[in-house]
């Protein structure tokens, strides 16, 4: 996205070209995607001026041909080799190469020591601060990836009386966004009765229980991720039940119209936890969390970090309390960082204690 | 799995304990579940004898708690704070701590450098070492895996008049994978008429095309990958494509019988290449790989590697050649190596060009 801006900031370093690489199996790479739309494996090299190279295995090269660099097929030859040939031809210097130091590993690290630069830099500060603030057409991907979000979630809702298990909740979900050609963004949770109490439970052929009942759920809408919670009831709620729910939907929506640009996040972390009085300690994870091409990015939402909210971030609200072996309540919204009010993206998903 | 063989090297190497760690977000750490069957998010630390500690954060204590280490939810202080306690009051030294150089980033060196220990040794290649060969126990659960998956493909086949699109026939898959309670080994590819010729397409929304179908799908079975490929064929194949399919399939059966202990792999991926003959140039990727708790894993199977087949390893055999814009066809079977002929555990799969 921010391509020109990166590359400024490699001049400004004197760094001549930032290496990028995704080499292991099919995952997904967000610098690499975030730099070139390219999804398949092979190295990704950053010069300070023009476009930015993919050096990729003869298996991906036609993939790589769809993207708008520079495609070199390493072929017979070794990575390496190519590298450096096509560094000596385009002229692009090997004094300085900036690396990621929170994704490169240590054995990458002594090849690229070994075959490549004399001094490696860590870019990643630099990497964090590009992506955190999101521009004008990775907001408008993230909106309607939202949309088409809610709009998979609920046609699960409607058809939640065919579900026997938690698994075929999941399953639906999944299978929709899948056959919209959409990828998730994790795997969906459905976490009923007691098995609402674990924030990262994956579901399982039990039967659906009585209970509070939590659904994580996102798809991954061109590249980038959303990430929604909402918590149903199975049967018929008691009334201190539908009390707990209000209690921390009516925090959820307290705490909303603090984040804005400007606000500490520690505070928006803090102001829960005092909200919740008694049940503080159910509380066992953090308010929330940055989202983008990574479901978990900058900036952290939590009591420990001393971020400061930016316009334009794309950050969860998430309050949450889990009694081992009891229950779960969490509910998730996706909110677009602004001076004043934030923008609510998941705001047309209901809210409401939803009984089945 | 091969807990005590490791800690026995451990001892050997006079390496005080093994760390590792999954930290970010919900990523599946094939190493920890190797020796703990822990999914969720941590630190685990391996001592020369004894059960392992996982340290993990407060919202996974409860998922930790069902596993059989010794688990020691880290609340209030920092993890390593934590770990340096446990460690001091455990008994355990500091001298030299074994970490993963493969999956080890620059940021987690500097961190546990100053944290943790004096000396940080890479037992990345005895880990390779112990996963490569597969248990009784683990051969047992990846048997059962590639049966229940050749389940799901063929409940795939049958419902295929049903798909007007790629996506919806990936979908399907995942459906029924997923109502089953399985993960993903990857996502499922779908590749119908010129989009066959990428070896890792992404199934689109664009109607299924006439010409050959390869389908590459894969489930997770108790943490265990499984991987195979069939390539079916959309329409009425003229003489020529029928003859194509059936000369790819000749070498693959062929090549299957030299898939045996004390094989050399580059000789396998050798001996394909001159089958193949005037299609060598299409054939863009490796014979085959190891595959595991990680769907790509050693060995190897290509023919740059120096490997040695052994007994009990899990791998892939999967020639097949590219058309760019005009066709691809690729067979997969999983295969256990013995002495003598391999299992085929994708046996059961038919392998004859099946026609929609």
């Amino acid at each position: 996205m921010k391509l020109q801006q990166f590359q400024h900031y490699l001049q400004e370093k004197k760094i001549d070209a930032a290496f990028f690489h995704n080499l292991e199996g099919m995952q997904f790479n967000a610098t690499m995607y975030y730099f070139s739309k390219y999804t398949g494996s092979g190295v990704l090299l950053i010069p300070q001026t023009g476009k930015p190279f993919l050096i990729v295995p003869q298996l991906d090269e036609e993939r790589a041909r769809q993207t708008k660099t520079n495609v070199i097929p390493w072929k017979k030859k070794k990575l390496f080799e190519t590298l450096q040939e096509t560094m000596k031809k385009e002229g692009i210097g090997r004094k300085n190469i900036g690396i990621d130091y929170e994704h490169l590993t240590l054995s990458w690290h002594h090849m690229l020591k070994k075959e490549l630069g004399k001094k490696l830099i860590d870019i990643h500060p630099e990497l964090i601060s590009l992506r955190r603030t999101k521009t004008k057409e990775e907001q408008d991907i993230i909106q309607e990836g939202c949309r088409k979000k809610i709009s998979i979630f609920q046609k699960t809702l409607d058809a939640w009386n065919n579900f026997k298990t938690e698994g075929e909740a999941a399953a639906h979900f999944q299978y929709i966004a899948a056959q919209q050609g959409f990828s998730l963004s994790f795997p969906t949770i459905v976490a009923s009765g007691k098995h609402a109490s674990l924030p990262h439970y994956e579901p399982s052929q039990e039967r659906l229980q009585r209970g509070f009942c939590v659904i994580d759920c996102g798809i991954r809408y061109q590249g980038y991720c959303t990430d929604m919670t909402r918590t149903l009831f199975i049967g018929n709620p008691t009334q201190k039940e539908k009390q707990l729910y209000e209690f921390i939907l009516s925090i959820q929506e307290e705490v909303m119209e603090h984040y804005k640009a400007g606000a500490k996040v520690s505070d928006l972390d803090f102001f829960v936890r005092k909200k919740l009085g008694k049940y503080e300690k159910l509380f066992i994870h953090s308010l929330g969390h940055g989202v983008g091409l990574d479901v978990h990015e900058a900036p952290p939402i939590s009591a420990r970090s001393k971020e400061i909210l930016q316009e334009h971030e794309y950050v969860t609200n998430e309050p949450g309390i889990y009694l081992p072996r009891k229950y779960g309540i969490r509910i998730e919204d996706d909110l677009l960082i602004t001076k004043k009010s934030p923008i609510v993206l998941t705001k047309a998903c209901s809210k409401q204690l939803q009984c089945f």
